[in-house]
């Protein structure tokens, strides 16, 4: 058993990785930290926990050490405080941006502002298991992953992997959202009677998670365009890419297969029958799988590569278990093992 | 690890008992049955399970022997070959409506037809364990519950249990549910364009479930009024019922916090402030939670009272599985340990 | 041709008001008044009317006089003012909760304070056409309905004005309700990603509009019972009563049909078959219409009224320019032909 | 005033065309037909209507003459019948795809079967005004659209008529659409509990309304990539396209703002601030809008054109009764003010 405390516990990513360390059969959990509801029982704010834990929200200002100590705060937090955090535990899990671009440049600009803990930024390691794992085994540092990065990485994976893409050719992730996404504050727009229903095309290139997706797969023109639907949970990339002259069908069900094999929590969903043919972001509520597919026009090379996930879980609190697991040299998989609900 | 099999495995009770029992650590599923899937990987009717077992639907005429038999058949069809099932395994726990009524007689005036095995209506135990608990661990024969019925009883259990209810006064329980509730086939009007943004009520009284909630709580003149509301899982009853003279809210209060020290998956949700003051399906859904609640007017002892079951987990498979922990003598959570997710 | 304003125009009554005003065939609008919104064009905020109008949001310190003024203020504002108000036009339609109330005690009752102009409340006649149609006609202060007393005083109609109700026996009224009736601002329950999904009992008993029911039907033991649902607009109220002995199903539908009859907007459905069997908001969503129906139990003169409106129509702005109509002497229906959506 | 039938009334597109004609100031519907249907009132199945209509269904065998017939019918019968539909009517509008493409054997290569009647191919107009207002003026016979297309053709129609795009670069139309494409008989994954809460990429390329956008548009290289999401009506496309080197943010507002100029049902919503700064389906539901917006990456040319139609009237029924307004030469408005809702 490892002690660990989470930093801000009362947003939706820090609930849910309060979810997964309850339920974790190698973990103690000892603080969770919220200013604003300070002294509340966390199951007020996460009620699917009552009756799971009498853990009260502590102050962040009388954190105590711990083995591995988890930061889910708002972006930018994060980095102005990460030498007071190393003092407290040897190990870092951070949920936030701060150490996800390893180029302060980058950072500086994708998120207007200059980073301020460059000398962190190399510390880190980009916490993506499925592109870092052995880096992650051996990592004293991890930062979490963008949720919209992760779809759109790791449905581009296989065909990075594999090398059957055509990186000269634009890529185009489109991405379709619920809105957990905007988290627990919101924003003006995120109110139900305006936000319900929606198909809102909220920004059709450049966010800040493309930075993410130019790092680990190399490709440099590629834009994520965002569409918010009427969901609560789930990300899904439907992703536009070119492969390589001579790429076949069979080809891509290698490389597909492949990511499936050596990865526990990515599942190829391409099915000619049934009403669950592709992959969906329902189906992997609560879960951490990211579930893959594609359909490949032989006749001009374009490939649609399809990746489905719960951006709270796999796109976030879900893959810093992940991490956590790894670095500990647990089972990947320990504590991790909700497999989503159907129907949902 | 003992050995189980589920009759009727594509329908979404038997989905989500597969779900449990794929993830009990007692338990080994041996056959899935369905006719209309027959020869098709479980996960490509329930495809949360992809990854999670390699089961094929077999046909139910090839049934083997097992320790414990599950039967998640459409209403009418256990009760017509349950000598054969019986043969097959010494404990049987029955999802469907057939043995839930100890009377031939309340059966057929609800249900409208005569039972075909009336005689084994007496060996049955109504298998909700907040009620049954002692006859449960000593039964071999459990029936499921009926989901609405559920959600009515649990509402109802603090009232009656405490003896603060007036019995003589009607009772109006008015349950909101979501589409889940009309299984997997469906009928017309749960056709998505049809069945989305509804608040449709649909039954005003008369509701087959009706009958347990009489013979359960000992209330003759109890209603259940059915309303659809735009939701795949959760039912919610908002009872209406009278207190005896001089009730007052301590008395609830006591008499809500006994039921959930006395019932591990019982939590009384009754807040002054946050987001979440009372019960709620969503917090719930995929756990075998029944959150319960109440209001009461002290000035004519009106009192209402509220619960919020998942339709498919405490309503119907959850509870069967919570039914065989008992059964068995493990631990009554065993393979129930899913919080509920927040956001949902 | 008649000039009108609206003074809070950026509310969703205010908006619903406008969109019926600007479609009004008798009607130009002056002036829509907005302090938060001011100078932006009204359909930056009501993006339906985009190219509809290029009516600017003015400051209600400015308003002019016109024909007929429209309040749609938050509750508590229009008392304060409404001397300033009577100066500006001959007539006034109030949306808010500020005049429907006769008794300025039962207002101090209900609101928790004392109201700023008693004196007004005997001069505004209460707006619902299908009760004070004649005085109406002749009315120069119309107050506004409350939405949740609408949906229950309408579906109580029948029963009291055929006099077939038992005034005696407590009346439950289970309300069922879209997000839009938080209104443009909401609160902390109202985001996205709480809200969704939700089936919220928030209020057991106790609403403020119990009074306008017990006001205008003369029943004084009622509750009303508030559920939130997943949804947008509309209001259904269940409504649990008893009818006098020997009642029968006949008389009811004698009631109900004269209802409809004797009034434009009240439809009665009662299907034998048919997806559409019972009153649903989301058919008369963006209409005026009431629709209405019932079940009795005639064994013990359990009757269940039901009553499905759009909140924001028939439960607000379109009751509001039905009052407008009546007191011009127009058509009723001018202005308000939309029939509804199918699908919806 | 004119005569008009609907042959096949009983589907969605017919529903909203009899909503439509019903309110069309000009129009007098003589017989709707439906054989599924026969001898029931139009508002059993489209509950909207009630006390708007007393039309029942009648056979489409006993079709009387009209002065205009509207076909309904699912996609493949008018062609078989067109011979006896035109002996009935001088003028015929069809909402199926059997008329949309001028060449039989784009049509066979699309759908996969041999055209019945290819002679009438020549005769039909392609009937969306914004693209074919002069001839549709003169037309007889006029054809209906396909939503995709349509929401597809509409977000390309300003960068094509002012010559901004790249036609040698490929297009992709990302379409997020509603349920309700699915017509009034769903399929299998139709049904509630499974559609709801979907994003589901249906299609990754070679849906048969690509033809219609090749066929309008001229661009050879064009995919069009279906998503379902959870919503009833609604379609919207987001289009990816390449501007002509030297094209600037300035020239696609000229662009734009010309077609909303030259078109009473396209309007541009492109705004810096409040939430509706997007097209979005939600808003023009109930509505014949096409509301068009685009974001311009000035480095390398990509545009991102959006468009937000009702699939059911600008994707069907109201573009058909605008047709009819054309045809007739009346305001082209007739009959189509209902401006959507907001909130919806």
């Amino acid at each position: 058993m490892i002690s660990v405390s989470i930093v801000g516990g009362s947003g939706y990513g820090g609930g849910e990785l309060l979810r997964l360390l309850l339920g974790h059969s190698q973990v103690e959990v000892k603080q969770v930290t919220s200013r604003s509801h300070l002294g509340e029982y966390v199951y007020q704010v996460h009620p699917n926990l009552r009756k799971r834990t009498q853990l009260k929200f502590t102050d962040p200002a009388q954190l105590e050490p711990v083995d591995v100590l988890f930061l889910a705060l708002p972006h930018g937090q994060a980095q102005k405080k990460i030498d007071e955090y190393a003092a407290l535990a040897s190990q870092i899990i951070d949920l936030s941006a701060d150490f996800r671009l390893k180029d302060a440049a980058l950072y500086e600009k994708w998120y207007g502002v200059s980073h301020a803990a460059p000398a962190w930024l190399g510390k880190f390691i980009y916490g993506l298991p499925e592109l870092h794992r052995s880096e992650i085994m051996e990592g004293r540092y991890i930062s979490g992953v963008g949720c919209n990065a992760t779809a759109s990485n790791l449905a581009l994976l296989p065909l990075v992997q594999a090398g059957l893409i055509d990186l000269s050719a634009p890529v185009i992730s489109e991405i379709k959202v619920g809105s957990s996404e905007s988290g627990a504050e919101g924003n003006a727009g995120s109110l139900h009677a305006e936000r319900a229903n929606v198909i809102r095309t909220f920004s059709a290139f450049g966010h800040r998670h493309t930075a993410e997706v130019i790092q680990e797969t190399g490709i440099q023109d590629v834009s994520l365009t965002m569409t918010a639907v009427d969901l609560v949970r789930g990300a899904l990339a439907t992703v536009h890419a070119k492969v390589k002259p001579g790429t076949a069908n069979k080809d891509l069900w290698k490389a597909y297969r492949a990511a499936a094999n050596e990865n526990p929590f990515i599942r190829v969903v391409k099915e000619q029958r049934g009403i669950y043919r592709v992959p969906e972001p329902k189906i992997v509520a609560g879960s951490n799988y990211a579930d893959i597919g594609f359909e490949l026009d032989e006749s001009n090379g374009h490939v649609v590569s399809i990746c489905a996930i719960d951006n709270l879980m796999k796109g976030a609190a879900g893959t810093a278990v992940q991490c956590l697991n790894l670095m500990k040299g647990w089972d990947e998989m320990t504590g991790l093992d909700f497999p989503g609900l159907h129907p949902a």
